[in-house]
């Protein structure tokens, strides 16, 4: 066993707590992990005066940044704020001052990743930041350390546990999206403002580092195409079950030989499929690499205690230099040979879902819209009309064709004086 | 890019094979992803002059093990061959003469584990075996680098492919077993002597590595209890779907405060939970830690390019570094303080198939029998007799209780006078 290793934490709220809590629950265990004692040197919070649940000697918190950052003792620093100033600064501050970092900020990394990713090879130091993307499924080290003899293909994920959490209780319950979503936030399983979650950002923000790590890209994740789930109703998920699926928010990268498609939304995923029965707050990652094959993980995304046991064996992995060699290696700095060119949406099924007028001939003619697009038609549902008032709910699954092909044809769709409503289009996931 | 990593390979199988195809098909992305080029020094196989179905140089293929051994510019060895011995001994002179292994022998880990680890200690060099055990599920990284905050209480899995097959095919197709196995034979899912695959054998191994790499603790695998394939039969198949369940052939390791629960054989599991709907020659695995909560890991445990991917990654890590760490952390080599009290089985509700004589009164005495032992019933079937040759088939679910209750109850009932045939007793996982 050698001397202690110090850390320093900046932040101290559900992740910070639940770090600290996991490092003081069983001091022996970690410390047999990282073969050397880990002691939280000092915490950095906005408000030390603060009643907190866990117990911190009172000399070790403090707001004075400075008390890590220029601790020749501390090495390791745990950077758990949100958001991304004054974290994107202080990040830099660590890096430069010598510190390896693990950090479970995903917006950070997916904004400011390549500038960071640089000052700490510069500096030669790392960045663990497994907690950043599906809590404590190990992804990151999967495909990082786990998968470094494939050619990955594919990631496709259910990566934000609120809008699963949404869209599971709208299957089960029935109810509309606004009443779920109130549910979600009275139960803690919501933030106040929940709009990074609905709307697609934190799974697009989480798509474009899994993209960086797998297939050594830089996207900006601003540039991925998102849908949110706002427009998701009790309709659409009634079609969607009678079609033998029901509706995911799908994380999607797809590598094929010149191209990687990129795309955040809901999507049909078959029944029965591991995606497709991830319920409730549940994250999942589902890989494929030209010789492991498919492989999927699931667990928790999010949460104290899963975010905590992923920053924890980061900061065990920093302590042991396991870290420090991964991040060398992984292609996050500097550029890929031949990088792809990212296209949005891949090919695939899709499920439309219109709302025409009654009379006839407007099938004939929807029909030979997507006609003129090259896209034919799998099957099509409708209905005896309920009420006409927002028209004839009509649903038309069309078989495989591109994401370029079927957007043109929405949009044509959407100028036909028959359809009276917004067209839901998602792509069908049959695997 | 530093010079170039020097290999050799002892086994040129199925297995090594893969490796060397997966080396050979991109190598500027393996040398990307090890830092520097690697190259197959040498392979050792039994029979240099056979035809092989990858391009390997004549002068690099010898039956002279010692081109390997002596060559002071290999560094790492992937030993590919099945069995105990030669395997043992080649091992112990490899790690003694400098190389690190890797290995995707789960046997010789199993019956040798505890020696090798020691002299690759000694020695300081490292052992990777990530392809031991559920082939390209990177199972042994979840557990010795991803999950060591986390004091893990359980770890359940399906661990051969071939018995999941054949229990899966005979859930589809109504076959006996002694069809399905013969079908499995010649589609090269199962061995020309399947037998350590459908006995339990191969699960209990894994299960007795990932029992030490999660809990510490060396258990003999031949010392952990295990139950074979050959009793399920398609009643016990149509009661287990009748109640909700599949028929799985888990291996089950659960960590309570001071014992440690171990067990390998058929299980009922609740349809709709993960391991139920592992299908085929899938491999799954489920671990539970105290941070983490419940993780799921799916993937091909077997075959040539997932074992292969498994391989490779480990000559990687091995290459840059991270084995020798995660080897010297695992805690594989030594004993944990305060090892658990290993019994068999955990408390669990169980599924009792039993064949009666039909007469007034059996079930009561039956089912006395288990109330004599503390146990009680969840629910009975009893079906009209249909021929009463073998007696009529009752099924009782017990609530939750010991192993050891249960074992007692069921050789009571053996004894009974009604019970015509031997009894099937599962236990039976809600999870």
């Amino acid at each position: 066993m050698t001397s202690p290793i110090r850390i320093g934490l900046i932040g101290m709220g559900t992740v910070g707590t639940g770090v600290v809590r996991v490092l003081q629950d069983s001091p022996e265990h970690i410390s047999r992990q990282a073969g050397s004692e880990v002691i939280v040197e000092h915490v950095v919070v906005q408000n030390p005066g603060k009643q907190r649940s866990i117990k911190l000697p009172s000399d070790k918190v403090s707001n004075d940044f400075a008390r890590v950052r220029d601790n020749p003792e501390i090495s390791i620093v745990a950077l758990l704020l949100g958001g991304l100033e004054p974290a994107r600064t202080l990040a830099i501050e660590l890096l430069k001052s010598g510190k390896d970092l693990v950090t479970a900020n995903k917006a950070l990394l997916a904004e400011h990743g390549p500038e960071l990713f640089g000052v700490a090879h510069e500096m030669g130091r790392s960045i663990a930041f497994e907690a950043a993307i599906a809590g404590g499924i190990p992804i990151v080290a999967a495909i990082s350390e786990c998968l470094t003899g494939n050619r990955i293909s594919s990631i496709r994920g259910i990566l934000n546990g609120t809008s699963n959490f949404i869209l599971t209780k709208m299957e089960q319950d029935g109810s509309d999206y606004h009443e779920v979503l109130s549910l979600a936030q009275a139960e803690g399983y919501a933030e106040a403002d929940p709009t990074m979650d609905v709307d697609g950002t934190d799974a697009t923000q989480k798509l474009a580092l899994l993209t960086h790590l797998a297939f050594g890209q830089w996207v900006p994740w601003a540039s991925i195409p998102r849908f949110g789930l706002e427009s998701i109703d009790q309709e659409l998920l009634r079609f969607a079950d009678e079609l033998g699926c029901r509706i995911r928010v799908v994380a999607d990268a797809c590598r094929s030989k010149d191209t990687l498609s990129l795309r955040v939304g809901p999507a049909l995923v078959r029944k029965g499929t591991p995606l497709a029965e991830t319920q409730g707050v549940f994250n999942a990652v589902s890989v494929a690499g030209h010789a492991v094959g498919p492989l999927f993980f699931h667990g928790l995304g999010a949460g104290q205690m899963p975010t905590a046991s992923a920053v924890v064996a980061d900061i065990i992995s920093t302590v042991v230099g396991r870290s420090a060699i991964t991040f060398s290696q992984s292609g996050l700095v500097g550029t890929m040979p031949n990088p792809a060119t990212v296209v949005s949406g891949s090919d695939s099924p899709s499920f439309l879902r219109l709302h025409v007028t009654d009379q006839p001939g407007v099938l004939a003619d929807l029909t030979g819209i997507l006609g003129v697009e090259g896209i034919s038609i799998d099957s099509v549902i409708q209905h005896p009309a309920e009420n006409g008032e927002n028209g004839v709910p009509l649903v038309i699954m069309t078989h495989c064709c591109s994401a370029t092909a079927i957007d043109r044809a929405v949009r044509a769709l959407d100028h036909n004086p028959a359809v009276t409503s917004p067209i839901s289009c998602l792509p069908v996931i049959n695997e």
